[in-house]
């Protein structure tokens, strides 16, 4: 009954098919090296060819071969044995491999994947299904029983505050201390330059309508956050998808032939620790992705609702620090770290400020005072930094536990991310499998999960799945992941 | 120093420029008749000219000429003695006229009030102001510690509950509730067929989303609400004034030919308590106005914010009881009798409903659950009718209080709307004065007000403004209007 193992290195031909890595001269020539591995030319305790022998049959310089050998090794497909030369991987036992950026059609498309997106969601309110499917941390892991007595608190001492309208731009208490917490990510905000919203999805939605037009077309990830996708669809905008690295995040160099070739309104990106990936751009593609967007004259949007949930110490910096002219719009919100149920989010909106309120102002009017003085009084306690390093250790551990079922219970050939932040995982199945139909399956045997297509304005990622590790782990979802891999492994084998 | 007082029966001429009735036959002889009276034709005391009189020298029936009677005998300008006739009245003492409705420019347009808005709404946050101008019912006069004390017993035995994402539709707690209340107005929903929204003002952006597309024509009452003429503005809509009466609301006749002449997308309107008139529209003019969207198949978003605020003991049906093709799309909230703080709205949006929660998804995705549960715990607990009563008889009392101090303290001339529900009154000052400046001027004496042309895509309703009278009636508040009146006067002594 158990399927074959994930690191089973066996790979399957058809899992490259379209796969290749951002067009680059040294994505090209890795892209034929793992094809060869999938072939089973070269397989694994093999050598690869020399340097020196792969510059000469790919017409490329030496530099160039030893970058893709470089990202083989970091992708874990080969590894360097000093003094002998590079060799395919035997892969550790109970690891899948990580997938590799997909290039994205060049169109831009009409959007819709809303019911699918409301199926996902309406399971995560089921409480007799294990949700793996929307991005829900779970209520225990997060600090809601001081919230909870904050909010009990602050409603009996402030009967009126708390039953008046709070207008745009919300509670200086909680703008505030979000200006304080960007400090920390070397981002200097001041409170007037932060807008409370409903969430960090009103966030996004004002940051979009702000920005642009319907028809107009947006540059997004791929894959992508669903929400986006919706609030696109929502406002009529179409997208064109860029190629996004499971590990570094958006392509620079793909989002700058976009650029090129579309007559783009907006970008909208999440550098550090993106949705569904887990990855996170460096600081220097940061600052490219700046440079680049000053250049045509568009807005970023920078969805860092899962910024602060980096599993290291410090979390990186978001793009926004490096803005020099008010082209970034932030957008967060408490809903990953701190408060689901709260829904507070923020946007600090650079040089479309004023627009922004406007917006806000007509679409929603006001934000309930009462979570956003409960939050403010428990990021000013203190214990949020403490309270961070705990659901940082925790979300890791998550996704490491989550990683490690998928090796054991998935087909060979899938390949599982590695994020750097959040608790999402992003699975690459073989291609035949269908993940519509899995999560069809998954379904019926009492688990939900988001199935790939979501996640793209086209469609794309048909074989790919997103899990959510926001549970603490347990045997029941040890449990779900084998159910999951077996139904996958029936459709393989059924190809 | 004092005034002129308002009842001060000389009316200025200047008043009337562009002042009509609808359109209608008799609302023009009315129209004439008023004009005599304001020229001083007419004196306090004089008998008016016979029906059979009038019907000779306007042209028209002996019917139409006694609508015309009636109509101005129903708005206090004349008075009917039995065996003799219709006589110009001596207005009672300390009592302003009503205003009458004033028919708007034909075209479509572009709508901009925001900066303007948000100043005002801006006003209502600033404790050291006199706030006249913003809609906020006082916490005081709401059942606000009682709630506290629900929604602190609920974060306390909800912790998991209230911190995890409620998704549309919302709690069906709450839903459950607003299905209940709405049999007592004739309205038969289910708790399937209402979705909860974060206030009011997201239900009508959403019906307003799902309706139209940007450039498209909605049919907006005249005056209307600023917040739609917001939405509007941020949705790029345009905007087509319809008359309205200033006690019965639209006039369906007016509407009939704004629909033929514009390729109107949707129309919206509050038949029960308008903001800013008070206006309720009668049960026929409700269905008449039903018959007449069915046939130009156009929705209609039925604003209800203020309907529950009543002041007689029964509130009227909104529109919606009527609707048995799903055309309306009723929208309302708990913040005018219960709640401004909570920003819990709801929409029962009719055929639209699948892509109003589609929008409403992918705009702000969730609403928090613990000011759902919590005012759900209130209309569950019966309370609710009893607070009710309370709460009309304080704005009922509230508003005949302004309308008092104005007549007293106001240049004459100034006419002055009856509510039939709500805490607002639409003031019509003679037409030299300019309410823009005058809201300006209150501003410095630490009074705000909302000057009428925020309440017309056209920036009509120059010599108008709005009063709130949400706070429990206070020497405070009589001062601040003898302030304002006395600014006023000097305004149309200016002239």
């Amino acid at each position: 009954m158990c399927p074959r193992r994930a690191e089973d290195n066996s790979y399957n031909a058809r899992d490259m098919e379209g796969v290749q890595s951002a067009g680059t001269l040294y994505g090209r020539v890795a892209e034929r090296l793992v094809s060869l591995m999938e072939g089973g030319t070269l397989r694994p305790g093999d050598r690869l060819p020399s340097l020196r022998r792969i510059s000469r049959t790919e017409g490329v310089s030496l530099t160039t071969s030893l970058q893709a050998y470089a990202m083989l090794e970091m992708r874990g497909y080969v590894e360097a044995r000093p003094q002998s030369g590079f060799y395919v991987r035997r892969r550790a036992s109970r690891e899948a491999g990580e997938p590799v950026t997909v290039v994205p059609p060049r169109g831009a498309a009409h959007v819709d994947v809303s019911a699918a997106v409301a199926r996902v969601l309406r399971s995560a309110q089921n409480p007799s299904l294990v949700a793996l499917g929307a991005a829900c941390p779970s209520p225990a892991l997060l600090p809601s029983r001081r919230l909870a007595r904050l909010v009990s608190s602050i409603a009996r001492s402030g009967v009126a505050e708390t039953n008046s309208y709070s207008f745009p731009p919300g509670r200086l208490e909680l703008r505030r201390e979000i200006a304080r917490r960007a400090v920390d990510w070397r981002t200097s905000l001041t409170p007037d330059q932060v807008l409370v919203t409903c969430g960090a999805t009103e966030a996004l939605t004002l940051a979009l309508m702000a920005t642009t037009r319907r028809g107009d077309v947006v540059a997004v990830e791929s894959p992508t956050y669903f929400g986006t996708l919706l609030i696109l669809d929502a406002l009529g905008l179409r997208a064109v998808e860029v190629a996004t690295d499971p590990r570094a995040g958006i392509e620079v160099d793909d989002l700058a032939v976009a650029l090129r070739r579309h007559k783009v309104s907006a970008v909208i990106a999440s550098p550090t620790c993106q949705n569904p990936l887990g990855s996170v751009m460096t600081d220097e593609a940061k600052r490219a992705m700046l440079t680049l967007i000053a250049r045509h004259d568009v807005p970023l949007i920078e969805d860092d609702v899962y910024g602060e949930a980096f599993h290291g110490a410090e979390r990186p910096a978001p793009a926004k620090a490096w803005d020099r002219q008010g082209r970034v719009i932030l957008c967060s919100s408490f809903s990953k770290v701190l408060a689901p149920g709260y829904r507070i989010g923020w946007i600090a909106a650079g040089r479309y400020h004023d627009r922004v309120m406007r917006l806000k102002l007509a679409t929603t009017l006001a934000t309930p005072a009462l979570q956003q003085l409960a939050l403010a009084a428990f990021l000013r306690s203190g214990s949020y930094a403490q309270f961070l390093k705990k659901v940082r250790r925790a979300y890791s551990d998550q996704v490491a536990r989550g990683r490690d079922a998928i090796a054991r219970f998935f087909p060979h050939g899938t390949r599982v991310t590695q994020p750097r932040g959040g608790f999402l995982l992003w699975v690459e199945m073989p291609r035949a499998i269908d993940s519509l139909r899995l999560a069809d399956e998954a379904l019926t045997a009492g688990i939900s999960i988001a199935p790939g297509p979501l996640f793209s304005a086209r469609g794309q990622h048909r074989h790919c799945i997103r899990l959510s590790c926001g549970e603490a782990w347990t045997p029941v979802l040890d449990r779900a992941i084998e159910t999951i891999g077996r139904m996958a492994d029936s459709h393989a084998s059924r190809r």
